[in-house]
Formats: C-alpha cells, structure tokens, sequence
C-alpha cells in the first residue's frame, strides 16, 4: 500500500513522539488502527496513520508537542463510546489513546473529593468510590464501558442527572495539557471558587477539541442510603408525557424519571426481555433515593400516588434483581433499536419539559407523514429525549434523513436544543447553524483558537466552518 | 476644568451615542458621575468622563459599537455592590449603567424557569419568584441591593450556595452584546444541553470583560416549605469547625452552615445587636430547609444533636423575628467591622472543609506575629471564608498588608483559592500569579481576545498582565 504524503508526515511525526516517550506507545500497523477510527455513533470510520498509547502526563504533552511542531491533526480518545463522532479522526493523523491512564490518585473520603486520570472506566470508578460510602452520580447509558475522560469531554448527562446534574457539576479542576505541548493545572480543589475564567468550565463538554486531560479533580456526594424503583405503564405517550408534568408540579424531586414509548416497550419485550407487564403504550420508570430508607418509601408512595392518576398501573420494584433487569433494558435499547430495524437515526434533543406531551404527539404524526417510525425513550425529567426513527424498506433512508430533519425543527420551534447530552461531534456540526446565531458561530470559533490557535486538535468537530 | 484629549475622545463617542440612543441616556456632568467612579470594594475611585444609561439592548449594543469605533474603554456597571473593583472604570472611559433594565419578562411557573432583565435587585427578583411558589436561591449579602446582571458576572454565592449552588448553576441563557455591538443569544431554555462550548459559563463570573447581559435565562427550584433556624456556641474556632466537618461527615445537606468567630461575635455585641446569647468564642448559623415541615423539624433535631457534642449551647431559632435579627446581624458584619477598626482589608477566600480548624488557628497566629487581628466569618460548608485583617493603629497599616499576605499564603498552601466568590477584579489581579500558572494566565488572556479583541470591555481586570 503506497502511503500519502500527509501519512508519511503523520508517521514521522508519531516517530519523533517514540524517540521521546518509548517507541513502544507508537502503534503504525494500520491493521491496530482500525478500532480506533469509529466511535459508537454510526458515522463511516475514519483511519488514523498512527496511535500513540499514552501512560502519563508527559505522554500527552510530548505528542500534542511534536504534533503542533509538524502540523499533524491529533484526536484525543478515551474509550470510544460516543455518540456523536466525538473520537473520529476526521483528518486522520494521529489518534491519543488515553486508556492506559486509568489510576484513582487520590480519594479523599472526608473532603468527598476524588482525583483520577481520564482512562477509568466510569463504572469501576463509581464502585471505588462507592466502597468509601461516597457517590459519583453521572451514569451514561455505557457506564461499564466509557472513560470518565471522555465524560468529561462531552459533559456527559444520564438518568440521575434530573437530580443529580450532568458530569460539569462535579469537575472542580483538570489537569490539561493544550495542543503544542502546554500544561497546566485549571480550576480548583475547593467546593466554591471564582479565580479567573471558568476555563474548566469551557474545557468541560469541549469535546476534545480544546485540550487533553491528564487528570480530573471531581466533588462527590455521600452515597444515598436507599433506594425506590417505580415502573408505572401508561395508554400512550401522551399520558406518560402529562404524568411527567405532574410529578415535576409536586416538588418531590426523583433521582430519575425515564420514559420509554410503546414502541421501545415492544422492541424490548421482543427481545426476550420482559420486566414491564403486559402491553402498554408507554411507561415510566421512576427512582427515587436519599439517605434515610423510611423517607424514601414514602416519597415513593407519594410519586407513585401521582402517577397512578394516569397510569394503567403502578408497580413497585425495588427487589433488586428486578431493579437490575430493568435497567439493563433500558440501557440496552439504543442497540436494541438498531438491530430491530433496516434503518435508524438516532437523535438526542432537549425540550422544555412541560412541552414534553405535545412534542412526543408531532413526533409521532412527522414520522407517519415520512413514512417512517419514530420511537423515544429518554429522561422526561430533563426534557431529554432520545428520538429515533426507525424504517425497514432501505428505499426510505430519504425518508427517514427527512424525517430527522422535520424532527429538530419541531425541537427548536418549541424552544429545545439539537443535543441533550451526546454533544455535537461531527454528527451535528451543520445542524448547529440552525440553533446557534452565526454570531455565536464566530465567537466560539475565536475561542477554540484561543486554546487551540493551529486548529490541529480534533479538527473537523463540534463548531462548523 | 481642563479636559485630557483622552477625556475629548471619550465625550466625543458619548455624544455619538447619544446621537444613535437618545442624548437624554448621556451622563458628562462630572458630579454626576461621582458615585460610578467606586464599588464596595474599598479600593480608590477612579472616574468615568461619560456614563450611558440604557434602558434595552439596543442601548447597550450602539454603545459597545461606538466605544470600539473610537477606541473608548467601557465599563459595565449593575449596582454597584461588587467586593473586587469589578465596577470601577479603571482605565476612565464610559460607564455603561444598566439599573434601568430591571424587567421581569417572563416567569414560567410550570417550567420552572424565568427571563429577567441585568438591572433588577436580586431581592426583588427573589420575593416575585417566591409569589409564583417558586425558588432562586443565590443569596449574597447585599441582595436587597445588588442587580442580578451582576450577580451572573461575577458568578455570586452566598449562605445557601452549600445546599443549593452559586449563580452559575441557574443560568441557563444570555443575551449577550460584546465588545464591537455584536449581540447573541447564548446557552438555552432547556434544563439541559451541550450544543457547542459553553460560552454561557465562560461568561457567568467574567467580572464584565467578556460581554454585557442584556437577558438572562435563570432556572428556579420549588420553594421549599419549611426552614429551621440553628445557633449553636462554642468555645472556640476550633471547637466551631470540628463541628461542621462532624455536620458534613453526618450525611445531612443543611441550606446554610454559617460560622462567625469570636471578634465578629463580639462586634455584633457591641454594636447593640444582641441576638446571641453569653460571649462565646465562636458560632454556627445553621439552617435545614424542605418540603415537609416534620423532615426539616427531625433534620434540625439530628443537626442539633451532632452539634451539641462539641457547643456549648445550641439553640432553636425558628421565630421569625428571631431568624431576621441573627441575619441582620450576619449581613451587616462587613460594614460592622469596616466601622470598629481604623484599618481593615478583608479577603474571601475557600479552603478544603477539612482545613477550616486548621487554618482559622493559623490565620490567629500569623496576625499575632503582624500585630494586627484576623477575623473571620464565612460559609462553612463550603470552605468559603471571609477573612478580615483588622488594626487600629494607623502605624500597623504595612503590617495589616503583609499579614493579608500571609494569609493567601497559608490558603494556597492548603489547596485553597483566594477568591471563593467575591470574584479577582482590580483588588486581586496581582495575587492571581500566586495561585494560577503563567500558562494559564497566557490562555485567559487569549479567552479575553476571544471575547473582546480590542481589550476595551472593563479594561484593567481580572488576569494581570
């Protein structure tokens, strides 16, 4: 195979890195890189020349050096689960692997704060920290499976978030290390603080476009000592999305309130799995959690009070092998979706909460008008809905683009936002424009210059030219 | 008065500005301007040549595209209740007054969320939210003074941000106008969204060097319906901050946890306020708020036991006279020992929670060293504490300044900040190199650039040069 000249740029450059860090952290056998030129968000695959296998700091810095030395785009990389395009080398180049820099520093159980490095894997961090009675609450549908990192990266949201917030909520400081080799400690160890410009913030949900991290300084919470699982099934969506309403007006605050439609209830009973009864037309699956076991037993009698005015039924369910069951389900309905159907687009929206009913009923009729199905499940208590549309004849897949299309207007005419919680990546660049003024265009562009002034980190992502 | 050609140029872009808005919004009568010449900062007043009252957007843009045009510097000014310099004009230039924007547009009770306009005092804000059931809960101590805007710019706390968060977490949206006229919408209506950087963190705390608030988007909570009042005395500081690592370490999320040592105790005292009991060496000021009157009564109850292990006495304070008169006291605290001493310079710094018995012993002896009394009252349970320097001989005056000196040191060297909330502007530019890295003071310099390339918005704050 005859290699580009940008390639052999590429390979130079990951040569360089390898007399500085260890010849052993540079993978160039373009069979190694094939994982490393996809994500988790359907988009093509783009090929890195090289991989650099990062297992420190000074790791980081040397290849994002070098790189900006020899004008080679660099993509940062935790463990690939993205939504959006996030970890696709769109330019190619070089691909910075940060899996290797997965230690916990530092747990500090009385000041309930944690530091670790971006490669963890969430799920194996929460249960150190749990195992201290402390609680990270973040929890992304791929929390056995995706780096903390990269939570970072994309702010990462999930079910607990409605009570709980997003992953911006607990980063107090980061180690970061900017392209061209530059690093620096931002933010904070303490609770509060205002010293400069929330640069943490601005680095948060940057999806990797603005700097790497080397380590994450992350508040906790002390672990909720109980917990309640409500699954209450409903006629339609319509009345799942007005239950919702009601649960958020009685100021009883659930750490979860998911909502999955008739269609997700199907997929997933057919699938083999059957935690919900019978055959519903939407559902709602409600958690609520705190520290003392008798309280949140009658919060949960009160929700489930609430709910049951428009529900068909509520259950119970906090035997926890059921509870597991449940979850499970949900989390795996995103690939469940994919595999019932020829054809899925996925997309993750915010709405206004109380508009929640009406908007599931557009969905619904913009994908009968398509030709299509669209099918939501999500977390109703943020207005956070990930809508899918769904067709089997391939000679839809027009169609279906359409329908994605049409779905965002009505998100943004009700005031919502293209991204919830998966970020923009690549999946959503264009689509920027229609929610962002091109005055906000410019000014973001300026600011990703301002971290990044070569453009050569994770070029191609979140902004569009 | 002979007027500086810097003066000229600035009278001669006010009144073009005025010829664009309205000749009425131009303020040049120099004994006009006095009182936007200073903040509550203490530091010394430094006088605008023109002020612009704008009453909209559009105000506030003509003068920002003016100002550019000519090369005039533009200070923002709320009310003028900022602690670090925010709203002098340190360069001179116009003051750009938004008092007048003092709208509620929208309150949306079932959404939870509400649109103001940057001039409107945040008490105001607050009672009409609380008339809605509803909730905003940043309450710093001027918040029967202080405008919202500036609130959002310098990303304020106060008591309640222990349970309940600071500015930033309730900002949800900005229309913003920079440097130039441009203006934007940024952010959301959406509890939550990640759709590009997130330019509305990068603004909320920026001192008023990013861009000016036209309308901010802020999201609100159910009023909780109960809140229970604890003073608890002890013998000591020390005594005092075991006490709130022992609340902190229970699991229990008080609203408030207040302390006040043994001379803010004393000044109260003397100052004829007599809401606490005895002369004790320190206290507590608790509070635990909800929706269920019987939860907060046994939350207090345990709240009340763990104190009593280390108080001397812990009392109920649940009347409400008796709740308004222990505030009074705590807000009036500033002005009361600005009062007692001939010198004082006082500083708000966060430290690890942990560290709060440790440092408060460590700040009364580096003062004992100085000559001069270090004070201290502050949010505890967010390590956020504001720390006066006190003396009463002019001839102590170099000491005071060294012992401030000290005192960061001491904070730094524990993991602290030296700004917990009230923000760096003119009075901590200089000591923001002793807590941030030379490369992360260059990259803030950049994100100004981003934001305002002509260097004009707020000139003089904020990261030193």
């Amino acid at each position: 195979m005859k290699r580009s000249a940008a390639d052999e740029r590429v390979l130079g450059a990951a040569a360089e890195i390898g007399r500085r860090i260890g010849s052993g952290k540079v993978i160039d056998d373009p069979d190694l890189l094939v994982p490393y030129g996809a994500d988790e968000s359907g988009l093509p695959a783009s090929l890195p020349a090289a991989a650099i296998r990062a297992v420190d700091a000074a790791d980081v810095a040397a290849t994002l050096a070098v790189a900006a030395d020899r004008g080679v785009p660099v993509t940062p990389r935790g463990r690939g689960t993205g939504k959006s395009g996030g970890a696709i080398p769109a330019r190619g180049g070089i691909v910075l692997l940060t899996e290797r820099m997965d230690r916990i520093v530092e747990i500090d159980r009385e000041e309930r704060l944690a530091i670790v490095e971006p490669g963890i894997v969430l799920q194996t961090f929460q249960e150190a920290v749990e195992a201290e009675g402390l609680f990270y609450p973040p929890d992304p549908a791929s929390l056995d499976s995706c780096a903390l990192g990269g939570n970072v990266a994309e702010n990462a949201g999930g079910p607990r978030a409605f009570k709980y917030g997003v992953t911006r909520e607990y980063v107090l400081g980061l180690d970061v290390a900017l392209m061209g080799g530059a690093t620096t400690f931002a933010g904070r160890r303490t609770r509060k603080g205002v010293a400069g410009y929330d640069v943490v913030a601005a680095l948060v949900g940057s999806e990797g476009t603005l700097g790497v991290f080397t380590r994450v300084v992350v508040r906790l919470r002390v672990r909720p000592a109980a917990t309640q699982t409500l699954l209450a099934t409903f006629g339609d969506e319509v009345a799942a999305g007005e239950a919702v309403r009601d649960l958020l007006g009685s100021g009883l605050v659930p750490s979860v309130i998911e909502i999955l439609d008739r269609h997700c209830l199907e997929v997933i009973r057919r699938a083999g799995h059957n935690p919900i009864p019978g055959e519903p037309g939407a559902a709602l699956l409600v958690e609520l959690d705190g520290r003392r076991p008798e309280r949140v037993e009658a919060d949960a009698e009160e929700a489930g009070e609430i709910l049951g005015r428009r529900a068909t039924e509520v259950l119970v369910a906090s035997e926890p092998g059921r509870r597991r069951s449940l979850w499970a389900a949900r989390r795996e309905l995103s690939t469940l979706l994919g595999k019932a159907h020829a054809g899925k687009l996925s997309d993750d929206v915010a709405v206004p909460c109380k508009s929640i009913p009406a908007v599931l009923r557009r969905f619904a009729e913009l994908g009968r008008r398509r030709g299509v199905l669209v099918s939501c499940y999500g977390h109703a208590g943020d207005g956070n809905l990930h809508a899918n549309v769904l067709w089997d004849d391939p000679g839809l897949d027009v169609a279906g683009r359409a329908a994605l299309d049409d779905l965002l207007g009505v998100v943004l005419e009700v005031g919502g936002t293209i991204s919830g919680e998966h970020g923009i990546g690549m999946a959503k660049r264009e689509a920027l424009r229609r929610e962002q003024s091109p005055e906000l265009l410019a000014l973001q562009r300026r600011l990703k210059s301002a971290f990044d002034p070569s453009g050569l980190l994770n070029p191609g992502k979140v902004i569009p030219e």
